[in-house]
This record gives structure tokens, C-alpha cells and sequence, in this order.
């Protein structure tokens, strides 16, 4: 169940540049690389002639050329040469996707080209804010990131999943969660807690006052807004941005792009490592998990009994919204095809 | 073709301890552990929530919680706890498989609970004898069930397959089979033959008189009942059993569980790891043909012309009585199906 | 799209001896070996009892017997023997294919026997013959075989998947294609050119006159005959001899047999190796190019746009025999069925 129009993460700036870039996006084979200019070019990862895979050949200044037989693309996905005759026919343009750089990512479009506006972009500007400071990795899951979504989106599970990292205090408390237009949004508010481990590394052992803002914007935004207050009038309050963004690959795996921001203590690359690489763990936690998930289901085929429960109503107002949106584009589609 | 009515050995008595245990036991995911008494618990391995492995969760004194939202459930399958809500739903708890512990060996019934009694327990009280010495192993062969059994009701294969091991007579000698209710026995007598190389070790180079009496009790239990003798009247008579005990895991693969145990010199621990190592070896070339004729069946698909001859009449007779059951529980249940 | 009237190289000369030789041709499970007369036999690598592959059993003279129970065949696939048993089933013999052995090949002939007569033999008398010198090597290539005849039949491929040894001049030039009864003939004269790297060892870095004619006949012969002439009256003529031999080994994969042979230098043993390695550095990196597009055929599925250019006509005039032979080989075996 992929939704097509909307921008999605494809890289980390560092991954695109002279060298082509071979990845596998909501299904289809995508090439990326740096042009000349810096900017970045998407296209389908096949050559028109024999289906070789282009991120194979060779790049000639702002073009790709098939490492098979010479046949050669511009950014725009136009061939412009075939070696051995002076004519192209229309059906050997292959297709280019609208791709942008911002806030660190490599965004791509996989969808009708003509909604690629760079005003839907999500907003990742805290990544590049000189206010906060942090670090963004990416990890391949081999599961439909509709499991991931259900994961992030139940906060619960950290109890279990990440023990270590986790108090007993957040498992009890049941977030409120709504939906408002195409963000679901689930709120947990503790008073007066036990700090937990990681925090107690940066502002001591004392209690604290502590709201956890879990937002998800589709496709596959989930962005947690941490706040963490010392329990007194005059304490400081820090901010932890910690954010997954999940692109399909297949229907059976997807990419997640993850990261953790704060706005305290900046300059202190010890701390930004510290808690990148917990964030690393917390993902990889994760993934076992919902791998694990994604094997029983495909071993157990349809005879898939389940339940839901209380604190399920964060992943089910996500799917929910994810539903809609995509009959949503089922329907544009049959529309645009009666027209 | 799997018999579901039946005791299958399931583990050995040391695998099972208060680290879930995940196996497959005929198709079906199965956790096991060990209760605080000491008894052993089966439980479908599936939380009733999102259908992850229970066997990656943790145990909580007797329960099992899931690793992944901390439900819990008790030996009995019995879901007893969902974080964030005081209510369980009947559809919450999972299914507990009948489980004993005898001979060292942990067996489990995939059947009908109810005929699940402790009498229909096979008989391997040799193994746990005083008088008896030896040894148990397990191993997974890449096979269906039927296979095994194929190989190993008919002892001719052993001049071929086991060469080292062999002797020329008895390849020729063919066995008397008969079926007695649910039992097919094959008997090879050889008359002062030349002792087996295995056998010289123990009692001399000389000629004996040897008897093998090869039982087939369904669902998979193969027990070989050696009985060499001297070639005089006072000569001295050896015991030896050999057994294998076929589980199946899955349409394509199974599980055995195998051992040698014999009556003479049993305080001699390298006799027991000579005979136990010598059976690991047979066994490997056993699975080795068995894999290479699954891969072979599988690889031609429908087009399997294959022949019967006179040495088939112990794996046929063994089939024939393995179809006549599973004929008879698919009756049971239809019968049950339509009261 | 196998065609089966034809010889096809199944081995080379050392490949097989008195150790049994497994190999699937054309779909088919083979055995291989050398009979004490050191006559090839090729028997189908099936025990007509329960089908485990001979391969894994012994020879016995010029028998083979299988290692399960001891079965025994003869050269021609007679059942001559079963343990146990004194009456040998007429099913119980197995295919036996014609074979023989010529030019340093092993050639078997899957198809109808009655036509398979040594005439049809492929002529590979120059690997043979005491004026050529050069070596054959063999590999396997995860791709339909008709995918290899595509990359051979247009040569334009060197100058993009060979870069190190081509020139870009024969890039430039458009070969002259004609079909001629059952072999297809691609011939591409390149007058005064630069002397491409790998003759310029032998003759120095003058221009020379080439020519390439690359001649693909059924099933799977693409040969390539050069001659390099130096630019002038009295220059030598130096001929070089480059074959493939594709054999299908499933629908999905082949075997390649191929070489070079020169009628120059011919005692140089450096030579031999310099030309015989870089041989196997060129398959290789055909091997990578074509394997990458049986993947993206098989992920892609039925959703294959492509376009055909003006250098496929020497593939496009080889897969229209192929088809052409094909549908004489169905028609064939309809009328023989009918009969």
C-alpha cells in the first residue's frame, strides 16, 4: 500500500555524487548522482534498449551512459546518443523523478509529476539549524514499513523492545492520540518521573516533568518531539528531536532514515555521538523485532489471527489515515484514466 | 502427510531449561521452557497481539511475556496481562500443546488434546535403563519425514550407504516383514557370519550369529534390536538398540532424534562415545542420500518415474500403515467437524 | 526455447574421468564418465528406483552403481543388476544420450537419437590442430543462454564492456549482417586502424587492415575469425580464432565453453596465457552485464519496454533462426507424436 505522491527520502546528502547511486524506491530502480552543478538527478535505473542497469555504466559530465552498449541520457531521462545511428526513437527517453536536496536529504517524487512541489516537502529544518545539534543514519528493514509505522507509533513497546533505555513509569500511561487533517498526533504527559538513563548522563538524577509529542505526517513521517523539564519553576527544559523516515523499497522491505537533535549542550560532539549510536541501537531493536513480525506473517500466510489492543490506537489512526489517502490516489488515478 | 494424534519427541531433555526454546514441531511454531518445578510448558509461539515470536520475548517465573508490548501469558496459554488496559478478550490466549517429560526426552502432542494420555507414550525406558549405556543425538535433515523412514526400513542400504560399517552377507540377506496391528518388524537372521567391523572392536574378530529385529512404530519411531551371539553354545550374547525417533518440522524437513545403547561393558565411556560418534556418521550419510533424493524430487517436480523392488516391501509396508492412520484421523475429523 | 537436435559441448576433455561428472544440460540432470576403455558415457543421473542422482554413487568397470542400494547400470543405461532381487523391471532402465568426444569437447545430443549422427558434429578442428595454439576455459553464466547469443552477435558491446582492449574506431563501424541457411554472419572491415592493444604486443603499434567475421550458427556456436593484416604490401597476416560454445544448462543459465586460437607465435607459451587469461577477463565481464539483465528481466517481469537499435541486427538475425529452427523441432516431434 504505497502512497506515490509524496516526497520521500531517497539519501543522505554524502551518499549522491559522481559515483552512481543504485536504489530501489517504492518498488521501482532508481539511479542517482551529483551533476556538475551539484544538483542531483533521478532516473529510472534501466536503459531502454536491453533493461542493463544504468548505475553500471558510466558518467559523461551531466550524463549517463550504458555501460552495455554506449546509449547515453541526459538528468532528463532524454537519450541523446545511440551508438551506431543518427536517429532516436521517442520510446528510448526513459522516465526522471523530481528530486531535491534540503536539510540533509536527497528527496525524490515518485508520483504524477505535476504535484512535485517543493512547498510539500516535509520539514526537516531542525536538522540544519545551527540551534540544535545531532546526527542523521539510515538502516534497510526487511519488512512493509507498514510495521515500522505501528512500532514508532505505539510508544509503548520501548518498555519491552529497549529495556535498557526505557522506565516503567512511561509504559503505564496511555497517550492521548488524535487525528487533525493528515497528522496523527499522540501525546504523552509525565509528571514528576524518574529520569530516564540517557538524560540522566546530561542533567543529573534528579526527577522531571517530561512530554513526549509523537507526530505522523504520511507517508512514513514520524517525528517525536521530546521535552524535558526539571521538576522546579527555575529548571532548564531541553528539546530531543528524534525522527524515522520510512521509504518503501519493496512491499516487503523498506528504508528507514533516522536521527536524534537537541538544542543543549551543542558543541559536544561526545554527546552527539553518545546518543547517535543509542539511536542506532533503538533501531536495531527495533528491526529484530518487526522482521521477526514479517517472517511469521509471510510463514503463517493468511490463517493470521489477531487482536487489537488498548494501546494499539496510535497505529490504527495511522493506518487509518494511510488508508484513506490511498483510495484517495486510487481514485485520482481512475479519473485521470476516464479522462 | 503428517500424523497428528500421536507423542512426538519433541526436544531432548537438556535443550529445554529457562532460555525459550523455538522449534518447529509438524508445521507449527512451538516455544518451550521450564517452569520454576522443574515440569516443561509448549506453547504456540505467537503472541495473540501481533504474532511475534514469543520465544524472543522473556520468561516471568512461570509466564512468558512478549518482547515487543510485555503481554503475557501463563503455561496453560492462558493470557493473563496487556499492558495498558485491565481487560483480556477471549481471542487473547494462545494455544498450549499437551507436553511429558520420560526417558530424557521432552514429547509433545500436536493432536486432539483430549487424546492426549500419558499411556500412549513410546516405550524408550532402554535409554534410561541402568542395565543399558549409550548415547542420544539430534539432528535436522533437510527432508520430508517419509524419506527417513523410507531409508532406514530397509537395512540394505547399509552395504551401500554405510560401506565402512557394512558386510557383504547381509546385503543379500532379505528380511522377513509382517505387520502386526500398528507395528511393521523386519528380521534378518545371519548364521556365523563374520563379525561386523563395529562389533570386532567389542568381541573379537570371530564369526557370530547376529539378528536384527527393525520395528516401525508410527508416528516415526524406528527401533533396531541387534542380538549378536557367538558362533558356540557358551558363547556370550550382546544387546544393542538402535533407534531413531522422526519429527517432523515441516512438509520438506524433520527432525531425528537418534541413539545407541547397549547391555555390555556400560561403565566404558569410550565405548559409548565410539558407538554414539560412529551413529552421528551414519546418520550424516543418511541425511546426505535423503537430501539429495528431496532436492531431486522437488527439482523434477511431477515427472518422478521411480520403481518398486523386493527390498521396498519394509518401507512399503510402512507407508501402507502410516496412510491407513492418517486416512482414519482425516475421518475423525470430519466426523467431529460435522457433530 | 531449447533446441534438441543438436551436439552440444557438455564438458571439457579433463572434466571427465573416472570420478563421475554431474551436469545439467538443456534441463536435464546428466552423469559423466569415462569408461575403462576411455569411450565417454552419458548416462541420465537418476536411480530408476527413488531417484537419487547416480553421480553420488561409484562406477564399477564400465557400470555405475547407485549408493543408496546398490543399483547398477551399464553404459547404455541397462539396469543389469538389483540387490536383493533376480528379475530386473522393464522400467528400470535409464536414459542413456549419445556422446562422443572430438576437438578436446565432450559433445552430448539431447534429442532424438536416431539423429544423432557424428556428421553434425560442430567443427572445432583448429582447437586441434598442430598450426593453432591456445587454450579453452569454461564458466557458467546465470542467464538464459539466448541473452549471451545477443552479446556476442553485436560486437559494438567491446567497445562499452571491454574498454581496456577495445578500440573506439570499430565502435564506429556498422557491421554487414546476412543469414545464409542455418548460419548468421556479421563481418566488420576496419582498414588502417590503430593496432588494438592486445596485438600491438605481438606486431607493434603500426596501423593494420582487420577484419572480424563473426559467424553464429545452432545451437549456440559463435565463432569469430580475425585476421590483422599490417598496412602494407608485404606485412604478415596474423589469424585469430575465438569461439563460445553456450550450452543451456536450465532456462535461467548456461554453460559457456570458449577460447582463442592463433596460427602465430604458436610456441609461446606466455602468449597462450596472455591471450587465454584476457579471454577469461572479457567473459567475465560479459558474464556481469548480461547476469545484471536477467535480473532486472526477472524483477521487471511482463513490464519489459525496450527498443530495438540499429546494432541488434546481428542478434535480431540470430534469435529469428533459433525461432525459425524451434518451431521445426515442435512441428517435428507433433508429426511424430501423431504418427
Amino acid at each position: 500500500m504505497f502512497l506515490r505522491n509524496f516526497w520521500y527520502a531517497a539519501a543522505l546528502r554524502d551518499e549522491v555524487g559522481r559515483q552512481p547511486l543504485a536504489r530501489t524506491i517504492l518498488g521501482e530502480p532508481v539511479l542517482f548522482y551529483r551533476k556538475l552543478d551539484g544538483s542531483v538527478a533521478a532516473l529510472e535505473d534501466r536503459c531502454s534498449h536491453r533493461r542493463v542497469s544504468l548505475s553500471k555504466g558510466r558518467l559523461v559530465e551531466d550524463k549517463v551512459q550504458c555501460g552495455y552498449h554506449g546509449i547515453m541520457f541526459d538528468a532528463n531521462g532524454v537519450c541523446v546518443s545511440i551508438p551506431g545511428q543518427d536517429t532516436i526513437p521517442p520510446q528510448g527517453h526513459i522516465k526522471a523523478f523530481p528530486v531535491v536536496e534540503r536539510d540533509g536529504f536527497v528527496w525524490i517524487w515518485p508520483g504524477d509529476r505535476a504535484g512535485a512541489e517543493r512547498g510539500k516537502l516535509p520539514d526537516y529544518s531542525l536538522c540544519a539549524s545551527p540551534n540544535y545539534a545531532g546526527r542523521t543514519d539510515r538502516m534497510r528493514i526487511d519488512a512493509d514499513y507498514l510495521l515500522s509505522i505501528d512500532n514508532i507509533m505505539d510508544l509503548s513497546h520501548i518498555a519491552y523492545v529497549h529495556q535498557a533505555y526505557a522506565n516503567d513509569v512511561a509504559a503505564a500511561i496511555r497517550p492521548t492520540v488524535k487525528t487533525d487533517g493528515a497528522t496523527v498526533t499522540a501525546t504523552r504527559a509525565m509528571k514528576d518521573i524518574e529520569n530516564p538513563p540517557l538524560y540522566r548522563r546530561v542533567i543529573g538524577t534528579g526527577h522531571v516533568d517530561r512530554v513526549q509529542e509523537l507526530r505522523f505526517t504520511p507517508a512514513g513521517h514520524l517525528q517525536l518531539y521530546v521535552t524535558i523539564r526539571g521538576a522546579g519553576v527555575d529548571a532548564p527544559t531541553l528539546n530531543v528531536f528524534y525522527f524515522s523516515q520510512l521509504t518503501p523499497e519493496t512491499a516487503r522491505s523498506h528504508h528507514t532514515f533516522f536521527g536524534v537533535y537537541r538544542d543543549f549542550d551543542i558543541d559536544n560532539a561526545e554527546m552527539t555521538k553518545l546518543m547517535g549510536d543509542q539511536t542506532v541501537i533503538t533501531v536495531s531493536e527495533d528491526k529484530a523485532v518487526i522482521e521477526d513480525q514479517q517472517r511469521n506473517w509471510d510463514q503463517d500466510g493468511a490463517d493470521r489471527r489477531m487482536i487489537d489492543i488498548a494501546v494499539d490506537r496510535g497505529p490504527l489512526e495511522a493506518r487509518r489515515l494511510i488508508r484513506r489517502l490511498y483510495e484517495g490516489e486510487r481514485q485520482d488515478t481512475a479519473v485521470a484514466a476516464a479522462e
